[in-house]
């Protein structure tokens, strides 16, 4: 798969949680400036990080949306699971090098920063080493989270958790039981989960739920007092830290 | 403490971990309107959130400097630790409001977020209720670090882990050994303490250490060959996720 010669740049550019001001000043040059662009969405939508950055790019442009074969109709823990979004990662991979061994630059816009639990990684990890890869870092989700409630979420020596909504209830509860600060990240569908794991680790009355942290439809409220059975898969649950403070 | 009537807004800016081009698009248009700024900074220093914005800032701005009255002088468990720097953080958000009740805004560039074991919060906590407080998330260190490396830090359902250096070394140990990914930040004089218990969880041999990401002098080091016996305050050590990939 190693090009010979001339190769366009392949950048990985964090996007932030969704405020289009809390791009790095590096991100908006490089995407106002992108001759083509790629990123994941599911098959229908538009694209999370697509949406973000709507209206900032040139008229020519080019487009290459790496649409998900599967999301949830097969179980993680079957075989083909893995074999599918392997063989899609490895097309979606080919067709960058196609663009790059032009010798142009394809840059991936990505939703919070692309090195925290991103899609992006699943290209880094077949490319980087192969032809120049560039990262750039960007606000996380959660941080767009903990700011919309107002409250820092750490303190002096606070630990700070992050934890999957996907893991099973006892390992959420007993790692919940045992931080300072929390975040609870992919809540979506595993929310009856999630709560039932804050109320075994006595967590969930200082619990918060944050959905389209810093966008349009932005929503910040005390967990208790959501009692909606659904939550959108990037909603964010975080405990404050309440470590020292003179 | 609650003014009346007209009163500016007190903006708590992240400014990122060191890139100015990884300052958000609000933090650098903020920054470079800002009529009066105050930052924290040792004594005898320039200041590191001072130093990212260098060059940016309107020729008439009014600079505030908040020096730290005691940093290691003081044992962190004498009572005279919280009091000293209580008064110094009332006296600074004392300074802040007379600027504030004369209508006009002043501009805290914070390195990192803000809300992320940021000395901001200690003025948030005394000034927001009080007057118009607005906080603007950032790029946090340990993006800034992990984004170094070139290594992803975080992958499907991995369980991130930031502690602090200054945590005691049985604490530190228990829970290195109990992380999929780990972010230990304060690392500085408590490098031989945070070494100890990294060996001791199994997990030194696959840990880095970063100091000064992404800005001048940046150093990124697998922590097995850096023999440092003294590092950066603000050095930061990673041991990155091994989750689920396909």
């Amino acid at each position: 798969m190693k090009t010979t010669g001339i190769s366009g740049t392949f950048y990985g550019v964090g996007v932030g949680p969704g405020d289009r001001e809390l791009m790095s000043v590096r991100a908006d040059r490089l995407l106002r400036g992108a001759k083509h662009i790629a990123y994941f969405r599911k098959a229908g939508r538009a694209g999370r990080a697509r949406g973000i950055i709507e209206g900032m790019l040139r008229a020519d442009v080019t487009e290459f949306a790496m649409e998900y074969p599967v999301t949830t109709e097969i179980p993680l823990d079957d075989p083909r699971y893995n074999e599918t979004l392997s063989a899609f990662y490895a097309g979606c991979a080919a067709h960058i090098l196609g663009i790059l061994g032009r010798g142009e630059d394809v840059v991936a816009p990505c939703e919070g920063d692309p090195f925290f639990y991103g899609s992006f990684m699943h290209l880094h990890a077949r490319l980087a080493g192969v032809v120049p890869v560039e990262v750039v870092p960007a606000v996380t989700g959660m941080s767009g989270a903990w700011a919309a409630t107002g409250v820092p979420i750490t303190w002096g020596d606070d630990v700070l958790t992050v934890l999957m909504g996907t893991l099973p209830e006892h390992e959420l509860a007993r790692r919940m039981a045992d931080t300072d600060a929390l975040v609870v990240m992919k809540v979506g569908r595993n929310i009856g989960k999630v709560k039932a794991a804050l109320k075994a680790a006595g967590r969930f009355d200082d619990a918060w739920i944050v959905a389209f942290a810093t966008m349009e439809g932005e929503s910040v409220r005390r967990l208790a007092e959501a009692e909606d059975t659904a939550m959108p898969y990037f909603s964010t649950i975080l405990v404050h830290g309440q470590g020292r403070r003179p």
